[in-house]
């Protein structure tokens, strides 16, 4: 049995080489990388064990980047990942979640036997799961190092996805079309709401056109007046037999995440449901019509958010963000928001999710869509009509 | 509709005069969580937003926790928790993931208008989530506060299960039991992996008992010879026609888990992997009679592993740790490992995750069991077969 790689070596090495220019004009010597989709993306690292301390660490001088993590997850490395094996190293299990001890005092121990410990070292101050009391081991451990933060450096170099991670993108959105058809199928009145999720976890991970899926962050379900509030979960109150619903869920290949919501009303809907979701689908048409390369990031908001002014109504906060690779419990990059003071320049290859919820007092509503920048502006991800969804 | 609060306003009152005590005793006036299991531990709080800074303070001045998170996600606070309106406020959505600017800037605003900018202050410096960048925002703009790390107070102030919460833990239980029934119905020769888990999130949400289940973190196959990797999620590679399949998997009532391994093997097992599994049984029900009020919790690790060297095994790194509450990726509680060093003296109600896995060069092999510490031993929280489980 043989565990299929995500990519070919030289994709990785490709990414390494851009990071090493990305680390010299950022002044580093020595990146470490907590973010569990940094680490996939530099090695394809693929265990599912970043709630415990674990780094991948990218030097100038090292060809290949190094592994450091839990004991017990170095055969995950092994089996994931092409790293020669001096290059992958573990923490004694005695420091894990311990009062005192950390990993990262053995992390200090690893950088300073390669002669790395004055070095210039980016850490990724702002990353999950990269925790104040890491980085003040971290600091102690290493008292020469000149510490700074990365500040997203490997974040913003997964920005324009490749031709191999666009596959996965539109796999993924392929299987988003997909789950949210059968969701949608399940939307009865009556039926529980952890029915329908149940019936989405499965169609997320059976996959679709022979291509299984990923675990994404929980689908996220909420109705009538709760629709309201974007993140809560499902709980087992039946569907109203009137009323809206509205969905919102990633699908997942190989760890590349298509995130979509739906509204759905079930019952003839009140003529004001209707006009939001109408607004909300002429804003995100005019948003994907702009998603050409050159286009700045903030006039994407300033269309979305002119449409609605017109019609009377705003929204409070981004709509919308960089996607690509991640682990639950977050699908975006942390990189690009669509909102104002934003000024990246669009590129081909650049994907989002246009999140178009617009909360009201008593409801809310959302029609959203991941995309590619391409010429032709943005290619929609995932094939479900654009419009408020009604179901008899 | 109306939100099911899993928790009467009296248990969270009980909690906090238990947290506020603590706090007393660590020198605290203001306690700062972020880790979002102690989040709704202390109020209820159940958004699935965690990936955006928020967090929950107690003061001991103040009779009720504040909320503190993302405008959007203030409809989730009023749902889902009892705190007064005025007790709940918001960040500026354009700190967001901005590369200078962090919510946290207006988090010291709102702890210097409460009057607490001069506080002895705890913080969760190891918390997921807690980074690095948020905590220098904080100490940067509250520059007369005296931080200090709070050790995970919260954390073990969960560490007794209450009446109520041994409800859900138990709850839990019968859930990891039908699921992983399902799961092990599911296993046949040639089935991909993906088609097993996807049975799996289905059974773990639709639940039993008319009781429907939460997310739990992503559950875990692996076959053969990557029976030791216990990290490693599924592929679509399908089950081979003998071989090791072991699973992990939690189930989950309200946020609260039972975690479960088991092993299978499909067609007749070779000696050594029946032996394996026989001494893992064996080491586990030790460890599961020995596990009442009083007992020192390294003794439970002594006996296992005398158990395993007796038998010419050993299992480098903790064989088990805290549970109850919490949400992805990690269902443990961070306070107690069952390990050498760890003197806790295990009370009735506290709950575990005896994790028997077993690595050896070419395969491994886990009977783990979640329960709960009472005075006639261990109260196994899932009912499933204890012994290796062949199927034909």
């Amino acid at each position: 049995m043989k565990f299929e790689k995500p990519f070919p070596p030289e994709e990785f090495r490709r990414r390494i080489h851009d990071v090493k220019q990305r680390m010299e004009r950022a002044g580093l010597d020595l990146l470490i990388c907590q973010d569990p989709a940094n680490m996939y993306w530099l090695t394809g690292f693929d265990g599912y064990s970043f709630y415990v301390p674990q780094v991948v660490l990218v030097h100038l001088q090292s060809d290949m980047p190094l592994w450091f993590g839990r004991f017990v997850d170095v055969n995950s490395a092994y089996i994931t990942t092409d790293l020669p094996r001096e290059n992958i190293s573990s923490f004694s299990d005695h420091r894990l979640q311990h009062p005192e001890l950390h990993p990262f005092d053995d992390l200090c121990e690893l950088i300073n036997s390669r002669g790395w410990g004055s070095d210039r070292i980016g850490v990724e101050l702002n990353a999950h799961f990269y925790t104040a009391r890491a980085h003040q081991h971290l600091v102690k451990g290493l008292p020469n190092a000149k510490f700074s933060d990365s500040r997203e450096l490997v974040n913003w170099a997964r920005l324009i996805k490749s031709d191999l991670e666009l596959v996965y993108m539109r796999e993924a959105g392929r299987l988003a079309t997909h789950t949210m058809h059968t969701a949608i199928a399940n939307l009865k009145p009556g039926v529980p709401q952890h029915e329908v999720v149940a019936e989405v976890y499965r169609a997320q991970t059976r996959g679709v056109g022979g291509k299984y899926g990923d675990s994404s962050g929980p689908p996220l379900i909420q109705t009538s007046e709760q629709t309201n509030a974007p993140h809560l979960s499902w709980t087992d109150e039946p569907l109203p037999t009137s009323g809206l619903v509205l969905m919102e869920f990633g699908a997942t290949r190989r760890r590349y995440c298509a995130p979509l919501c739906r509204t759905v009303h079930i019952g003839k809907p009140p003529a004001e449901v209707s006009r939001l979701a109408d607004v909300i689908v002429e804003g995100g048409d005019a948003v994907l019509g702009m998603a050409k390369p050159g286009t700045v990031v903030e006039e994407l908001n300033a269309v979305w958010q002119d449409i609605l002014k017109r019609n009377g109504y705003m929204k409070i906060g981004r709509s919308g963000y960089s996607i690509g690779l991640n682990f639950p419990p977050e699908w975006g990059e942390r990189t690009v928001s669509i909102r104002p003071g934003d000024r990246t320049i669009l590129q081909a290859g650049m994907c989002f999710h246009f999140q178009s919820g617009v909360r009201l007092q008593d409801f809310g509503a959302a029609i959203s869509e991941s995309f590619i920048v391409t010429e032709s502006g943005g290619e929609r991800l995932a094939e479900v009509d654009r419009r408020l969804i009604v179901v008899e």
